[in-house]
């Protein structure tokens, strides 16, 4: 009883593509999802993300509840109104954050205890907490449970553990969330790069049932090829009938070998954050705009983009921008990058419902990595 | 034989509004010039800056000159290409910029020598070079002469010593710009707060005779009162017939009471700066957004203006991003300073139009002023 249906509409290989329909809008897979963390897509307005394609962004559990607190975003109408994005927003449960950016943090079987980054306050999350501020104060309509991802690299034993735990607490949120009509759980696979335990996983996930499935615990260090070596197996363990997503990821070549192994989904900070420093992504490559052989380049980024950052100015302003330390600059350069992304994730969807999406991979490659 | 026709199309008071006609488009007066300093108002796109009704803008010389220079620029085929701002602009001389922001400099009767903030390098900036950069590099529409802007307070001897270097640099200014068809040089008023500087700083400018007329050394620290009292007579010794400009000027009171006096055009770097600073210009007066009081505020900051940045986000939402030091929180808030003035200017040249300005200024000091 999957509350947002998925329609595969084609697949090539093992890459698919297709929609997830929510009541607040269509969400085309393969999807990216621009990383929205305080309420905000760094240095865009809503519509410039709107604009550039993004049928779903990402909000951030963690940085919410400790400001401007998942209470008052509440109090202010939900986390859709606060921000002015009226289109799917997907929230993480705030545990890969709470690991990664608090203080001194207490894992124990019923909780994850931490220190605010921003103020040292208190807080304590569980799975059942998690839910709350996702689903009924912050309101978001992809929910995702608490898991526990354990740092690469990691022992069999520890990555086990975290496993097992990531899988009691995926039924705790479950039992917490229960069913709803315009919201969805998506539970999350761990067991970091051994395949045992990733099917283990996975089983654990199916016999809870989930509405989507993500893949946890990738891009924390281990590299493109070892990440591809677990989507060599990880995606094929989850339903093949519900959207699967590849967390926290990544470069644009992660995106399309990722797809090629059969994921729909993916969220990362890479686009605005290169955006903020210079960096623009492009079919050639990345380039650094603070480079001198800028200086007087009177070409735009990707004369071919709808989008105007991309299209309607010269790289010699975008880098005068950046040596000039303006905002604009910022701003310009992480509309690009989103539209990038977006128009990446665009051009595997036609490839792949045109059965072509093996020469749009070589093709890819051959392009962006070899500049 | 002035090239850009000035139409003044209703007078009330000493309050004038009329259009200046340009080749690249009307500016409508009393009108208000957003800086872009850099080539860029701070924090918004071009797009954003025309949304809020801006007829012109104005660049700095000195920041251009510096970086990325003035011959780049050219190169890049103009200011106005290299920024994307299709309408016209309006160039200071860089006198003012070179005295306030750069290092050690050295004035002469022949040039300003200073070194660049940016890079410590030395540079000489005459007033036939002044008029090169703007006028045939950087391509502004509206040009400059260079100026000493003398520091307040300032003796009378002083002031007579930077009023009448000013003066002669008018002459070198108006010879070496010409005669052009399609831009336009600017004479500047000095005087510090000396009536008989100012009639005969007047009196020297028109005997050159220039297409628009500055009053320049004001709002240098003298503060409102005084700047007032200036304004009493500067105008009145200025053509009436020929655009008059209150440089760096100022805040929307001051605005005001410069238009009672005949005051045309204004320039001034404080929606901006306030912008990225947390401070919002409204009808009822400045607020700061950082302020506690609209943490849970969720009215706009101006429910009926055209301004996406003033109507549609909540105070507190733009409080949230200053909190968070969100880019977001300075894009907006820049955005909706400048729409402010835009309509602050709007409704001046209304309320001359129909004869009612007094009553206009009355109303304004006593909401902005009164809260």
């Amino acid at each position: 009883m999957a509350a947002f249906p998925f329609e595969i509409e084609a697949t090539d290989g093992k890459a698919r593509t297709g929609v997830l329909k929510t009541p607040r809008g269509d969400i085309r897979t393969p999807a990216f999802m621009p990383v929205g963390t305080a309420a905000t897509v760094k240095a865009m307005t809503v519509d410039q993300v709107k604009d550039t394609g993004a049928d779903i962004i990402l909000g951030n559990t963690y940085h919410l509840m400790l400001r401007p607190s998942a209470e008052r975003v509440k109090r202010l109408g939900g986390l859709h109104k606060f921000m002015r994005w009226d289109k799917p927003i997907l929230t993480d449960s705030g545990g890969f954050q709470v690991m990664s950016l608090s203080g001194i943090s207490k894992l124990t079987e019923e909780a994850v205890t931490f220190s605010s980054h921003v103020d040292g306050s208190k807080h304590v999350l569980t799975p059942e907490r998690s839910i709350e501020i996702q689903a009924d104060l912050l309101g978001s309509d992809i929910v995702m449970q608490l898991d526990e991802c354990v740092a690469w690299p990691a022992e069999e034993a520890r990555a086990r553990k975290g496993m097992e735990l990531s899988a009691r607490w995926a039924k705790r949120s479950k039992d917490a969330f229960g069913t709803r009509d315009t919201q969805v759980l998506f539970g999350i696979q761990q067991g970091s790069t051994f395949e045992n335990l990733r099917r283990e996983s996975s089983e654990r996930l199916r016999e809870i049932g989930f509405d989507g499935y993500a893949i946890g615990g990738l891009a924390v260090g281990e590299g493109h090829q070892a990440m591809c070596e677990v989507l060599d197996y990880a995606p094929g363990f989850l339903p093949e009938d519900r959207p699967r997503y590849l967390m926290g990821v990544g470069k644009p070549i992660d995106l399309v070998e990722a797809v090629a192994r059969g994921v729909d989904m993916f969220d990362c900070v890479l686009p605005t954050r290169s955006g903020r420093h210079g960096q623009a992504w492009t079919w050639d490559g990345p380039i650094n705009l603070k480079n001198a052989k800028y200086a007087e380049d009177e070409t735009p980024l990707d004369p071919d983009s709808d989008c105007p950052a991309s299209r309607d100015y010269s790289k010699a302003y975008l880098r005068h921008l950046f040596k000039a330390e303006e905002i604009l600059g910022q701003v310009l350069l992480s509309w690009h990058n989103i539209a990038f992304f977006q128009a990446l994730t665009a051009a595997m969807r036609a490839a792949i419902a045109e059965g072509r999406f093996e020469q749009f991979r070589r093709d890819f490659a051959a392009r962006h990595l070899g500049g």
